[in-house]
């Protein structure tokens, strides 16, 4: 059931937000001479659209400001669609992208930090629609309505809903006992890390202030966009390669540890499991990876090998999806190692897509119980994470997604392969989806690094931008909206 | 914990039976002059092998009869290696597939109906030898051990555990209160059903008797072995294709439902919901291969490719894994549906492999449960089947299937990719393990209908044997293999 005054509520607020933040866009409109007039334009309308429709519905406060956990939800989707609908008006009309449809996927993909592209010249593009595309990644990242959670100045009882539906892990865990506090510390990590980042950047004499902002941005909302059509490999510097690697594996680390750290709790945070299996298996892929293309004889030597294997790595299991290699080129055992870490994905609450370490730390843990369960009837086994017993909903709901993902990629895949007029190979089509659904960005194939999505049918589009948006918010809030019932308005 | 001197009755009793078995290829090596002296010796020598491990482990019944669940598994596992290892001697001795692992890899193809060969020139084997090899299918599809308790005198206490890790499917479900009379109420119509189609593939005059009589145990336990390189599509023939596909969807059938239309329960019969989905998937399936390969221009109009189309959506969803058609050239959307079919599968209680479509309704089920749980949190959703409430264990051990499925095909990919030398694409390599996994046979490109499996690495060839068998026995019996705990014999 919907509170739709509560609602109108809350996307008020977030398109005010929005205002406010495209304002830096339109500030830099007038710095850079190549931009006036049309991008001007195109971020002045909108700032003034979205002031339009949000301003009368945040005047009043709603006499009844209690939501539904499914009110939160649908809530948290509209949001969402309307953010990227708003955010590719400036690109629409300053003629940048002069199709709609594009405008809205390259916004979807914006926001949902998937980084797939379907602009075929982003070098000269002009600048502040550039940093306006990885502005979308640093937002969409931790969250607009995590953001606004923060900007209360007192809890609202609707918090709770808005944040369990945007951030994204099986479990959502409060880090203290105020909501808006939890999402002030989340924010102030993300920006410490960003501005760190940043820093490291701009110390590389191949890289300015602004390409190092937008690339820290790019890289803390794990989204992918560049100012550069060769993405990282631009560059061609081994410390960008290694700065860019380290801040994409640390923004896919729960911001909570980040947290328990900072209270000193360095050693509990170095113990959580989900921490450990996500460097494991970036390991386990680095190295695989590295010995493919040395076997492979793609790169001079071991080492290059390891560092275009480690950015790689990196890059699709944190989702950012930088790239500093056709990889098109390498062995099929790192295509396939680059399509398992898309699927794999970050940890809970960070601001990584795909499944999350976690889900599969508690699906395996609950697959060895069940295969104990088979050997010893009358046993009982619990499966614990982090020492605490995984209670048995939060076990369901781990299979449940699994097979929810499995039957979104067919449906998907069927969609497209039926309607796309031109034909893509299995493996190309299926990374087309798993690279958005799991937010990603480049794919295998027609949909690799060196080329983009500008090809592929509206029709496609439209699908792969509705994957990334089930991705990112994970399917729950996107489902509801087509489920009549979560329509009826609340008494 | 295992009880080594009951297990060792076991297996000498299926070393019996399998002795007994192949008395029928060694009968046949009299009969056709190009295979007597070489096969002769082969089955002679085997049969001889079986009966000289096989008597000395059951002239004494053992004092304590009693095996526990998890020794059942092993001991089913142990059984179908031992039949695999064995079965292979006659291949091997009679010179026609020369090397030792080719041979077991053929053998386990066969016993598991996975029906992916690794022989090059099959029209020119020996007669015997190819019976032989369909003869497998047979045994294997309803299951050698369900057949050694349908010979019981008495029903033994070791049975249920025995029928319990044969049978495929998430439950067990038993149709007479005796267990050796549901065995023999299985076999009968397994037999009744093959009968029936050698007489309506006899019927047609380019099929003579040996022929159908392969070709119908290679369909009965969905396997796909033949005697001709080109499969069914050989003998081109609308009437012979129309036959096998509606046969391939019966033998996919869970065997319950016949029993249920036998003894009148026809309504019932036809209201049950794996049954309904079974006909639905493969309805849909059908469908969208059919219109793809229209607007594709493959075939000459709408009802040749409805042909292909039914022939090969049969094959790939009852995992039989006959061929009419090059399916290599078919577009994308087909090659995507294949290999979705594969991993669907047929019923539980069938011989069909595959994750099974009873899997696929808990799961399914339990995904939308959890929806509704997440639209209204303080609400109970059971899950039901068949109008029956599905048990949380029952539910939690679906999810853990797909779970494992998922890892055994991750690390499978994984090591053929890393060790294989020719270099497979990553459709091409999947497909493979897809196949295999999944009881099959062919796959795409270079596993694809007119290729086979002879020019992969041995290393390759074992690992895809071990997903054969995983597949067919649902990983738990080759999964406690690898449990130490399991070998402790029992006090």
């Amino acid at each position: 059931m919907l509170n739709y005054r509560m609602t109108a509520y809350i996307l008020g607020s977030i398109a005010v937000i929005t205002a406010g933040l495209m304002l830096v866009p339109f500030i830099m409109t007038f710095g850079y001479a190549e931009d006036y007039n049309s991008t001007t334009l195109g971020f002045g309308v909108t700032i003034a659209v979205l002031l339009a429709a949000g301003i009368p519905c945040i005047v009043k406060k709603p006499a009844n400001m209690h939501i539904t956990s499914s009110c939160g939800f649908i809530t948290v989707a509209l949001a969402w669609i309307m953010m990227s609908l708003v955010g590719a008006l400036p690109l629409c009309i300053s003629g940048v992208i002069p199709d709609y449809i594009d405008c809205c996927f390259e916004m979807v993909s914006g926001f949902t930090t998937t980084g797939a592209t379907i602009m075929t010249d982003i070098d000269g593009a002009p600048q502040s629609i550039l940093f306006w595309r990885s502005m979308t990644h640093w937002i969409g990242g931790m969250g607009i309505l995590v953001f606004a959670v923060a900007l209360l100045p007192k809890s609202s009882p609707a918090a709770v809903h808005l944040m369990k539906a945007e951030v994204p892990g099986p479990e959502f865990g409060k880090l203290v006992s105020k909501l808006r506090f939890t999402a002030r510390i989340l924010y102030c990590i993300y920006l410490a890390l960003t501005v760190l980042e940043v820093i490291l950047l701009v110390a590389s004499p191949k890289m300015n202030l602004f390409d190092a902002v937008l690339h820290a941005m790019s890289t803390a909302g794990t989204g992918g966009f560049s100012n550069h059509g060769m993405s990282i490999g631009y560059y061609n510097s081994a410390y960008i390669d290694g700065v860019v690697t380290a801040f994409m594996m640390l923004f896919a680390v729960n911001f909570n540890i980040f947290y328990f750290i900072l209270i000193g709790h360095v050693s509990a945070a170095l113990r959580n499991e989900e921490f450990r299996t996500l460097f494991i298996i970036f390991g386990l892929a680095t190295l695989l990876m590295t010995v493919s293309l040395t076997l492979g004889e793609i790169y001079e030597n071991f080492w290059v090998s390891l560092r275009y294997a480690a950015f790689q790595a990196a890059s699709m299991m944190s989702t950012t999806g930088f790239t500093t290699a056709d990889f098109n080129a390498w062995p099929t055992l790192c295509h396939f190692i680059i399509v398992a870490l898309m699927f794999i994905g970050g940890s809970a609450g960070s601001t990584a897509g795909g499944i999350k370490v976690s889900r599969y730390v508690i699906g395996t843990k609950s697959a060895f119980a069940g295969m104990k369960k088979a050997y010893s009837p009358r046993g009982v086994f619990t499966v614990k994470l982090d020492g605490r017993p995984v209670s048995d909903d939060l076990r369901a709901s781990v299979g449940h997604y699994f097979v929810s993902i499995f039957i979104i990629v067919v449906v998907s895949l069927a969609l497209i392969l039926l309607f796309e007029t031109e034909k893509l190979g299995l493996a190309e089509s299926f990374s087309a989806v798993a690279t958005c659904l799991n937010n990603v960005g480049p794919g295998l194939g027609a949909v690799g690094p060196i080329y983009n999505f500008a090809h592929l049918t509206p029709f496609t589009k439209i699908i792969l931008s509705l994957d990334m948006l089930i991705g990112r918010l994970e399917i729950v809030p996107i489902l509801l909206m087509f489920y009549p019932k979560s329509w009826i308005p609340v008494k």
